[in-house]
């Protein structure tokens, strides 16, 4: 490595671990932090984000990154260091484009919006959010104007989860979508043969679903040795480095699927980052390459593994013998129906993999009508409240149950829902090659081994971080862009059986 | 509050905004991580500590210091205000007189000391680490060097720990102690009547522990609402902000004295910080003055309190019914005897009373030595089994229970061992000055209530914080300096009834 980028990858070095540290103070105030703590870590965050913030766009830094790209010119563009080189310009024209006076407000209101929207949601009231959610939708089109010109001005806030996607491209692929997975709920509801998943709905130690959990994600590939699993009211996996990589979950004792689901999805999640390359540690790649690449991984081993026959036939003597009271005389295909029903509903979280995609669309639609102008704030509930009849054929709720229920727009986290549906998307784009490279896949699940499935992810997938972009990725993966086609095929098989269609 | 200062304060809080995060990346260190996150948790300490420093010494914090005293100049010196930016001068005129070059090399020396330590004691082999520690003391003999000219070359090394405390004090002080506890044991050894404390070498429930000292130190004043205790092999207390201050502690399932009295000691720690003045907050007066003063705190109620009869007399019959088995027959005297065994040792960490500041002196002769260059790195270990012999009558033990026992010297910390007796002596004379504003206080703790002695605290040591200087602090509440006799009249007392003397 020359002189200029090992200096370059030094003053890259010292912005991550800023970055890092800050992860590990927001990691413990999740975990572990008493309720006291609060405002001062509010503060510390602040300062550690401020000042990575100011050396990425400092001159300095600016100069080292232009020496780099100079001795990184004569390397073969898709070498690592040439590739990291890349990434970082990404993250220094989107830093050095927003003021930082833009960045203090926007911190500021989103803490506060965070507070008042947790009290909006407790009265079910949207009105006492209303005007911090305006304040929050014009900061965010402020944002979008930095990056003027665009195609969309929803651009810039998708580009922010998911490098290089344009608002055009998730339009058409949801416009391809929608009708079809419209039509499949409605079969199901309408003539499906029916399920009942009152089974799932008992007393489950806390205990032993826990311990349940991490045995299977320890065998499926999660290394505990370079992580740990503990408890969150809203679970989430985090990253410091591929050596420590940190998962969370919340254990319901009355409904047996929300721990251990939980538990495989930020297990897909971790795996990911457990399988960066280390020699990319401590640069802008050592993560993974966005949002929905990284939902892909935590949907393939909740959804497509984790919801599966071939799985189940090899955990559920396991799981029978742990609550032999509640499911020990329950048939296999009785579980597996029960834990795959499908059900319209008001909440996303809850929502089944045939609904799901559908509170997206829903959010893709109105955060851009929003963002564009065509909505106003105060219209919100109302365009809500028609859009979830529309998709889902549900009777308006409440508040609480509809416009209040996510805590992303407090955040300021427009552009991020898109990214769930496109993880679920790249899941089934992805599996349909794992099933081509390993044609006795199912078979090799129900013998529990999952080292081969894993090799295949670490090879194709993990290893990069953010080298390649996530369509970019995908394309060199599976050999097609972004299909909502392999997505609908895995519905319809998986639903045709279980609902006798 | 005038402009100048604000910005002053505003400079101060994000220093300290860097140093808090580092402390929660050790602790995490400590209680959470998993074994694969050390090399790259290391990095991000150390950039965290040279982003501090480089703030701390900048061209900008200085201007910001000096126009902060003009401010200032006109104030009661003894407000807050005028005691932060005092206080913020000594670290600053501390700061920048150490290179970074110096820091740097600091570090490093000592994260590998720290590994090359731990194996050479498992080794039991003082010369696998003698070249180590070599490189350690001219490191430190070098930072004396910054501060020259000095009084004695120890000086410096000391006021890092204990501000202000000379070699010469500590040295006088400790020549009127040695005799003296020198004798006491030697009448304990030789004529005292026999306390046997097989009662507490049994087996105890771990969970039992744990839940009794949570239960006891939550009574004295410890706030779990701003706290938290977790597992640690080697426990300490670390403060984020007053609001959230915390515990560790270690369990040995087979000797009921290490958890208890180890949550005391570091809930005595842990109320200092918990009740220092939340408006001093993100300055350098938010945390207690000095290690010495700290450990007054630990030991008072450690030792004054925990290991007192009154205490006893209030919480014998709850640690009874939880241990009924192994000490339900055991009288409270007899109890009492054996949680206050004499018994010279070789191991510090597990000194009585009446020993504990001898192992600390022998510490101090040989640092004092060390540093002045009158002894050599490696004549150490003879220099250390001759002080054992005369100071303690002890034979000569190996090199793992002798001279590479404690973690200090490998993380470079010469200065720090006499605080230890500092704090032993500094609690004795409190306790003196508490008996006299509280005659009853015996009776109080008897009926087990707190809140008086808390408050007393609160009102005279804890609420300050680090703006009173150590020496400065105890005169203004005991009106006196530093004065061993206090501290001996508690042994004579104490133990000349515990061994009919």
């Amino acid at each position: 490595m020359g002189e200029k980028l090992k200096q370059f990858r030094e003053l890259c070095g010292e912005i991550h671990d800023l970055k890092i540290a800050a992860a590990v103070l927001h990691w413990d105030q999740q975990v572990n932090m008493p309720p006291g703590g609060a405002p001062a870590r509010a503060q510390q965050v602040a300062t550690l984000n401020q000042l990575g913030h100011g050396m990425l766009i400092s001159e300095k830094f600016g100069a080292a990154l232009e020496a780099a790209g100079e001795e990184v010119a004569s390397l073969d563009p898709d070498s690592d260091d040439a590739r990291m080189v890349k990434r970082t310009l990404r993250d220094y024209k989107i830093a050095v484009k927003v003021p930082n006076e833009w960045v203090r407000e926007f911190g500021l209101t989103t803490t506060l919006a965070f507070q008042n929207w947790h009290e909006a949601r407790a009265a079910s009231s949207f009105k006492d959010f209303a005007e911090m959610l305006e304040k929050i939708v014009n900061l965010r089109r402020q944002y979008s104007e930095f990056f003027a010109p665009y195609d969309h001005v929803y651009d810039p806030q998708l580009d922010f989860f998911e490098p290089g996607m344009k608002t055009a491209e998730v339009k058409a692929v949801f416009e391809k979508l929608r009708p079809q997975q419209v039509a499949l709920v409605h079969d199901i509801v309408e003539r499906g043969k029916p399920v009942d998943d009152a089974i799932l709905h008992q007393k489950f130690s806390e205990k032993k679903q826990w311990d349940f959990g991490e045995e299977v994600v320890a065998k499926i590939g999660y290394d505990f040795e370079r992580g740990r699993q503990d408890k969150a009211a809203h679970p989430f996996t985090i990253s410091f480095h591929p050596h420590d990589v940190r998962i969370t979950t919340r254990v319901n004792p009355q409904f047996l699927p929300t721990a251990f689901f939980g538990t495989m999805h930020e297990a897909g999640h971790a795996m990911y980052e457990q399988g960066v390359d280390v020699s990319l540690a401590r640069t802008a790649l050592a993560e993974g390459t966005s949002y929905g690449v990284h939902e892909s991984q935590s949907r393939l081993f909740e959804n497509l593994i984790g919801r599966s026959k071939p799985f189940w036939k090899a955990y559920y003597p396991k799981l029978q013998k742990a609550f032999s009271k509640q499911i020990g005389s329950v048939s296999l295909d009785d579980f597996y129906r029960a834990i795959n029903k499908v059900e319209p509903s008001y909440i996303r979280v809850e929502a089944d993999e045939a609904t799901y995609n559908l509170h997206i669309m829903l959010r893709f639609d109105l955060e851009t009508a929003l963002i564009k102008g065509d909505l106003a704030v105060v219209d919100l509930p109302d365009a809500w409240n028609q859009k979830i009849e529309e998709y889902l054929g549900l009777e308006p709720p409440d508040d609480a149950n509809g416009v209040l229920q996510d805590v992303h727009w407090s955040g300021g986290y427009l552009g991020y829902f898109p990214t769930y549906s496109l993880g679920n998307l790249m899941a089934s784009q992805l599996w349909e090659k794992i099933e081509e490279d390993m044609p006795d896949i199912d078979a090799q699940i129900e013998k529990k081994k999952f080292g081969d499935l894993l090799a295949w992810l670490r090879e194709n997938v993990h290893r990069h971080g953010a080298k390649f972009y996530p369509q970019e990725l995908l394309k060199r993966v599976t050999g097609s862009e972004l299909d909502p086609e392999p997505y609908m095929r895995y519905l319809r098989r998986k639903y045709s059986e279980i609902y006798a269609l």
